[in-house]
């Protein structure tokens, strides 16, 4: 679990006083891996800048993957005669997992696709910061960071994943655009639902998965404030995050890891554009979503598989049918006899 | 934070695997603090000693004292040449926050009641473990630990206070006798109600607050099986204590200090007598608190101060008013045109 956390308004003003006493010495920078909506916006005034610190934008359109890790990695040894004294991560899940990763890399030997899988990394990371800009991925609070490698799509899970220090500060989340806010605070939601729902549930992770679901519910469903709904979906991204940290997720994540593996999808719009033809597995969770869905008046894109080659579809549903744990949280030991490539395809195919 | 926890029945039986690679060498032992409730129970045949560990147990009668922990401290140098690879505390709050007090006096110069406060530990605590065996105090999660010194009752409240691992394992908790239960469980129950109502909540201590006051409702008014109890209540603790770590408790904590300093009253049950007279302040929680005593059939004892002489009674309402920002979270800024010494007395008049 992440050691340190702050949290309120204005907090991200803090972040000056917590880096200071890791401050290892004036050659020792700290790098901030920030996303580059922020580029000449007034948060970028505001990173407590000292000595030789670099800041570096990331681009958010496409999910973080292995050798931008690498690339990052090789950079900064180069760029430095010192490792630097920390990595701090500010953005939403994309910017959050790469800067684990990286922060990962910058302690460990070899190429960041070795440390996919569970608990393949060896030395600790450096000191690292994770301060979310949208809420929902639960990136945040999780123990992995999720990369597309070579071979596979699969999240760095270790104890030393976890951030050492998180800032919580709703106020930086206030310029998310609407599709954005509505799509990320879904991914909670659906994690919520297949993790509540799944066979390896216990009461650890229920009693965080309940709470992150309830105050999705007062978010899109209730009458709150702006700044109340900024709040709210800020904690339930936390709780989400800590509930799938000890859990599993289910048939939306499966069938997503599939369409983002051959369409590129993002995470965030994939599981909602799965999530919404899930009623046979979820069915109170998908006839919730879509009121939330028409409440909040999103549109998705359609025909999004409705003419793809076979190829791809089948494709599509070997990887989903691949990750193995997934059907078995969602389904029970049998799963191989509730769900078959030819159901799976006939999903997409509605998408 | 508490940076790892592991949750499950039968996840005692990890503590081994947990401290193996925490072992210094074979002259720094690991320091079992253990409620003397279980000394010849078959728990402490399942403690995992190796070389010169060593177990002393504790009694819980009495809350934990500055000079309690600055003996044991004390013995713990004499009896090893080399300092501990750490403190492993087993039981409720008392033997919880004695071993968190150990474990950083260890490593910390000069008597406990110096870092009664906040954040005066200069030092680093030793590694140290927590495991609760009731459920309520939240004193496993909580960056405090709370030590009647020579002139007051106050936390060692720092970063680091808080265990470096917690093991959450309810099948340690079904030997707690029932009355234990009851008002330990009303301790979190009631600390909910207090930061819940109070002025310093936020959304982030709000979210903690909400569930563990919900799981409470479910274990002592719902209708669960002893089990599911269990579990619950092991994480209403945990997101009490969390909710309390970063807003504030009230009326019912400061009235309880009071009692507990001329009395020596126990917390649990301290808090119990104090929160039924307080429908002014708080009248649903007080009703609901009511409902569980009533259906668990737990009697109080009566008359408790009654027939004090006056002298005493003063001083339990000085300590009580003493506690400002206590009140200052239940009342607000004007608190002290809402309670005065007369009003106190009156309270205390009724238990």
């Amino acid at each position: 679990m992440v050691p340190r956390v702050i949290y309120g308004r204005g907090s991200f003003g803090q972040l000056a006083d917590i880096l200071l006493p890791k401050r290892r010495n004036s050659e020792a920078p700290f790098i901030f891996l920030v996303d580059d909506f922020f580029e000449g916006k007034e948060l970028e005034s505001r990173i407590p800048w000292l000595f030789n610190d670099l800041t570096i934008f990331i681009s958010a359109a496409e999910e973080p993957k292995t050798e931008q890790v690498d690339a990052l990695v090789a950079k900064i040894k180069n760029d430095f005669d010192e490792l630097p004294s920390g990595i701090i991560g500010i953005g939403g899940g994309t910017v959050l997992d790469l800067s684990k990763a990286v922060a990962i890399m910058l302690n460990n030997k070899g190429g960041s696709e070795e440390y996919q899988g569970w608990d393949l990394v060896q030395k600790p990371a450096l000191f690292h910061v994770g301060i979310p800009t949208i809420s929902g991925t639960g990136a945040e609070v999780s123990r992995t960071a999720v990369l597309s490698g070579p071979e596979r799509k699969l999240g760095i899970n270790s104890d030393y994943t976890t951030f050492d220090q998180v800032v919580l500060d709703p106020d930086l989340v206030v310029t998310v655009p609407k599709d954005q806010w509505f799509f990320t605070g879904m991914d909670c939601f659906i994690h919520c639902v297949e993790s509540l729902n799944g066979t390896y549930l216990n009461a650890f992770s229920q009693s965080y998965g309940e709470k992150a679901f309830d105050l999705c519910e007062e978010v899109f469903l209730g009458d709150l404030s702006p700044k109340e709904a900024e709040d709210k979906l800020m904690m339930a991204s936390w709780h989400g995050g800590m509930s799938i940290a000890y859990s599993q997720v289910g048939v939306a994540h499966a069938l997503s890891y599939g369409l983002s593996y051959v369409l590129g999808t993002k995470h965030g719009i994939g599981n909602c554009l799965v999530f919404q033809h899930l009623e046979e597995f979820y069915p109170e969770g998908v006839t919730l979503f879509k009121k939330m869905k028409e409440k909040h008046q999103i549109e998705f894109p359609k025909n999004v598989c409705a003419n793809l080659p076979n190829s791809d579809l089948e494709t599509m549903a070997q990887i989903a049918l691949s990750m193995e744990p997934l059907w078995e949280n969602a389904l029970g030991k049998d799963w191989h006899q509730c769900i078959d490539q030819e159901k799976v395809v006939a999903i997409y195919k509605k998408i």
